[in-house]
């Protein structure tokens, strides 16, 4: 396999310096600079935290594509500077690898229409976890012969909103392999309220709150005499940087955009 | 240890079939015979499921100690007939384990005193699954150095009643070893009504109905950095069995009455 | 969709007794006889465990086909049974459904070169329970993306062999995704011999045996921050039903020979 | 209850920082200096890592104790330092609570006689962390009752050895509270060698290693019917924190030397 050249953009957040230690620790990637909003003309070595990846700060995007001359951009910023990187790296024959949920419709439009035009490809994805997006996606075949699902989903004690972004994508994606089907025995009752857990198109969904829990999640389908289950354990942010590798592997090969881990593995 | 003799009434029922077989082929139990509403004077092995197991059927409670001399009676019927089979072996100094949720608190203690004033043992069960008895006491013993706790239980969907009796009586049991407390973050919310369970004492409880399943709890605990679990999986009604066993053992041993498992288990 | 007509080979067996059971009770499925070997003429409602299911027992296979005019038959004898009537069925145009492991790659081979001459579905599966074919496929899935695995089984404990058959096969299909690896740390070492399990093209295996549990089995990958958990609990025979349902409904459709349902799962 | 005023010994190692913090934020708790084998009249304050924490450095352990009247030492240093320490610290009347393995059965003797004529407490925990502890303190309570029990860890791929000291520790356990069973059928044979783990004293301990995995156990019982499991799950080294405050708690009301946490827990 060739070398790929990349560049990160937003090496200073965190999610951004464990993708600048990705691409430089594997040996198919060349780190080839780094876009940020300050330290131009630094060496990325002079910043604390990456003492010896010697490779150029830019914060022009389009002299970082021409001195670089990079195959890939891997975009960890917000949503309206994202847009904006992905919009120029296309125009200049970059692929985009863009962590984000903060696309509308109409830029992912855009961009895919430009990706197409340009001929390369391009991953926008809300979430690098390759375990979760798997959970997800195999939830979705298995509801096509399970059609009794619940969900379960278990984080640290401080999260706010319940059930997780992940519970409800999820069942949003059973939803599309299952016709709508209400759950339990049509004269369950609780005998205190919400026992049941919440409910989404007849399917249950659980939200357990602990403290020393990180991010986990589990399936369950039940048929006759059976239970299959799949489970996915998020212990800390290193489970993106295998979703990011393999879109910088994947990308490459596109011709369009594609939006969704989901939609590249296989 | 000496041969214990043991008197099985309601033989025919699901629980005194298992019952009777266990005791049957225990080497140091010896059935000496089973008390039933009809088939006086038969031998069991006469009746069908039970070839092999030579023992008289009494219909008179009275005659079948004075025959047998038996040591423990093992009562599996109603609270109404058990409640008369205890008082009754009590009188003739027979110890007995009865499997009931239905006695009252005076026939409790009516029965408590007669035990103690003839000075033997007599043990009466709710629930003979040892393995869901543990579950309660250690869950219990836990709370004391984790307050932070969830209940999971998993039953198949022809069950109407959520959360299960075994939640709720966890959950009483670990109120009285920790100070309340309102779980999860002061400012969470859901977002589908539900998703949090139900609330019990600052605890939520969670219940999954799902074909495939049969009777399942965990109970899970939560602390700085890390989770303790523990959970009871039923499959089927041998579990109850070697409650039994263990109850037969020990109330031998007794010189009172006992109520509940828990109270025997060390 | 249209009624399906279906024969029953082997209703007397334990897994022929549940298929039938089942044909009888699908709206879509119509039971129109059954083969087997003796009870000739009269009508399966006359056996025990049959009651009210009347429909023609044949012992001659020809005659059963011309007779009923069946769509499907579901075969549940032996192979050698087996092999003669899924060669006869699809010789009179009847789709053949046949669990089992044991024909050979000839009888394979030449059953398949018989479907497609006749352009109509054969399917032969050597497991029908729908959660552990789909456990397998996910597992496969997965390993392009997880280098890293172990897998688990747990059985009762009169079980004899170990790892169990269907481990094997999840590791086999394991080693298709993914090259080779020696997996653990290079100088692992066990100080109690067998503590890492079983060794299979890198990946290991564990066999857990205790009274209680029935089948059970967890595929578990790992990467950096991350776990995947792949499990199937099988609780009773009637785990298999839903797959010989799925069998017949896709017989219909198909114009060759497929081995394996995980072959048509999509 | 009364303030409880805490010197930590050995603030700069990874326990010792932690139990800085503890004691400092626990409202029933006064840090009333640290013992450290430099920095002899600094506050802790200056040194990095303990910001705001205005207390005094001693690297006299006498006058550390003459100077700060304390009631309890914490020690997280090493073996030997850690048992002079300990000694010194009863001689002055102050409860130690010392986290190590490495204390010889002498030292253990003379310290618990010193503790005895003083009329004080001394802990010497070899594992803080509360919910291992109660694992194994369960998982012995509950082999009185199951005789079939198999040990599950799961840990990181950079450990060396298998199977986990606290597996080894737990099975030890297990065997003081039941007869020595050999599980398993007694005709069952490996088709691949080890896939029934490490056999220790009858019972099978599998070990399993992944990336992505920190440090868990299961311990799971079977009987007839039903299973127990009790799980504990280590993520991070915080979880060692709750014990060290259990055992502060603790010994201000012993007077004697306790080894091992699960002889203090209830």
């Amino acid at each position: 396999m060739d070398i790929v050249k990349v560049i990160v953009a937003g090496p200073r957040g965190r999610m951004g310096a464990e993708a600048v230690h990705l691409v430089h620790n594997e040996d198919h990637f060349e780190l080839a600079g780094v876009l940020d909003r300050k330290h131009e003309g630094l060496s990325l070595s002079e910043i604390k935290g990456f003492q010896g990846i010697d490779v150029p700060i830019f914060t022009d995007i389009e002299e970082c594509f021409r001195t670089t001359q990079a195959d890939v951009l891997v975009d960890l910023t917000t949503p309206d500077v994202g847009y904006f990187h992905t919009k120029t790296a296309l125009e200049f024959g970059v692929r985009p690898v863009v962590g984000t949920t903060g696309f509308s419709k109409e830029q992912l439009n855009e961009l895919k229409e430009l990706a197409e035009e340009k001929g390369i490809g391009c991953i926008i994805a809300p979430n690098f976890a390759i375990g979760a997006v798997l959970m997800m996606k195999f939830s979705q075949m298995a509801a096509k012969y399970f059609q009794d699902v619940e969900i379960l989903e278990m984080h640290h004690d401080q999260k706010l909103d319940a059930p997780s972004g992940t519970a409800v994508k999820t069942a949003e994606m059973i939803s599309k392999s299952r016709e709508p089907k209400k759950q339990g025995h049509p004269k369950e009752k609780e005998t205190i309220e919400g026992a049941r857990g919440a409910e989404m198109d007849g399917m249950h969904i659980h939200s357990i709150r602990l403290p020393g829990l990180v991010a986990h999640q589990q399936v369950l389908f039940g048929a006759d005499g059976q239970t299959l289950t799949i489970r996915h354990d998020s212990y800390n942010r290193q489970s993106f940087m295998s979703g990011v590798k393999v879109c910088v592997e994947t990308v490459i090969k596109l011709d369009t955009l594609v939006y969704g881990l989901e939609n590249i593995l296989e």
